[in-house]
């Protein structure tokens, strides 16, 4: 499979501006032979769009699912988006995977920080697998991913590949996340990581970018800059990283 | 506290040559002030003694722990020294903690690869916590640290710094595992990491050098080169790295 990965610029608080640069990413993703489009945690609404964000929520199976299999039928692209979902009266920090026949729906574990444990509740921790192309595809948002339990917990599930939307800030620890931590994460499980950022400022954060896509061996398959949009590719083939599975047998290996 | 991190030549196969360059070593830590000196992997028989390894195997409670004893008395550095531990009949891949009151020994859990699986028994994974100079230090060895449960189970335990005796070969991981997967668990878990390896060759294997202490916000407090023996120092001083454990909760963040 070829994976794209849309580090992006979203507009905080409007849903059709996100829309739309989704829907030319998908378009540009296609062209380039992707049949699958990952985009950052809470594309849909803006990260940074607060007190909005419950307003801005919508239900699992609703508008934005069919506009999503809709993009994804037309384009052959599958989508991961991040949105925020609204069941019921409790609103969590989601991602859906549409691929024009099914969608799939995560929410977010592990919640960071104040801001967010103030507008969303938190998901049960889980392994949410899909399987797209022949591939089992393992989905955790942001946060979730800093925590070797959540990636251990899919790879222990089959996953040989997992898809983090994510809204990492600018900090003093944003590179060492992007570029230690999370290809770490790849290595120890021996798949992939696809950890997919924001960039720009909205009013109230500042983006890290540094999207990127990470291989079985440590090794890092595309890297976006720490500023500007930028769309990322990468084969997602596991038989090319063979030897370093062989050579590194953590999940064989591993006794509690 | 102090630590020292003695990345060591051994000579496989001659306790005596290694016990000698450790006792050398912990003299010269002492001059710098050092109250602790970590040694690598099975520094007293040597990582590549293969087959001679039953023959160099010592029980826990013996001459070694009595002399390692006297050399931390004499000395006012506590050891920790990598050795193959003879228990009745079963062999295993231990590191002693000597300080002259006081001898712990924590046996390996995770062996590598059909070379260790011959030759050793494996332990059984457990938190070793030693109280050092008001500090609880977890001890692990070599390829535990590359499984992310092995120091987590000591970090929830309260430990604050983890020592690793290595014996890390040369390889195209090699450097990933000592300068990205080394520091990711220091920062993850928010405790320092001493990671002591070999340098050189011996019959069997040639080793990484690479040694380094990573600090709880990911940096490296004090690295050696690929090649060649070096003594480390570092100030292990929690209080220090207030502001990255304020940022980074991830122990009471983990939800499973």
């Amino acid at each position: 499979m070829r994976l794209a990965a849309l580090q992006m610029h979203a507009v905080a608080g409007d849903r059709t501006a996100n829309f739309f640069r989704i829907e030319t990413a998908a378009r540009e993703a296609a062209e380039n032979g992707a049949d699958l489009l990952v985009t950052p945690e809470l594309a849909i609404p803006g990260y940074g769009a607060g007190e909005m964000i419950s307003e801005l929520a919508e239900p699992a199976g609703g508008d934005l699912a069919e506009r999503l299999a809709a993009l994804s039928r037309e384009t052959g692209v599958a989508l991961v988006v991040g949105f925020a979902e609204h069941d019921g009266e409790t609103v969590f920090n989601s991602a859906i995977y549409a691929d024009g026949q099914r969608s799939i729906v995560y929410r977010k574990s592990h919640l960071f920080g104040p801001y967010e444990r103030k507008l969303f509740a938190p998901g049960k921790p889980a392994a949410c697998i899909v399987e797209h192309r022949g591939m089992k595809l393992g989905m955790l948002i942001c946060y979730d991913v800093e925590f070797p339990e959540n990636v251990r917990r899919l790879a222990q599930t089959g996953a040989q590949a997992v898809i983090v939307p994510t809204a990492l800030p600018a900090s003093d620890h944003a590179e060492f996340i992007a570029r230690k931590l999370v290809p770490v994460r790849a290595f120890e499980n021996q798949l992939f990581v696809a950890y997919v950022n924001h960039c720009g400022n909205d009013a109230l954060f500042s983006y890290a970018g540094l999207s990127g896509i990470a291989a079985p061996d440590g090794t890092m398959l595309a890297e976006a800059p720490e500023t500007g949009e930028a769309l990322l590719f990468a084969d997602i083939q596991p038989t090319d990283y063979a030897a370093s599975t062989a050579a590194n047998t953590y999940l064989p290996d591993l006794r509690v």
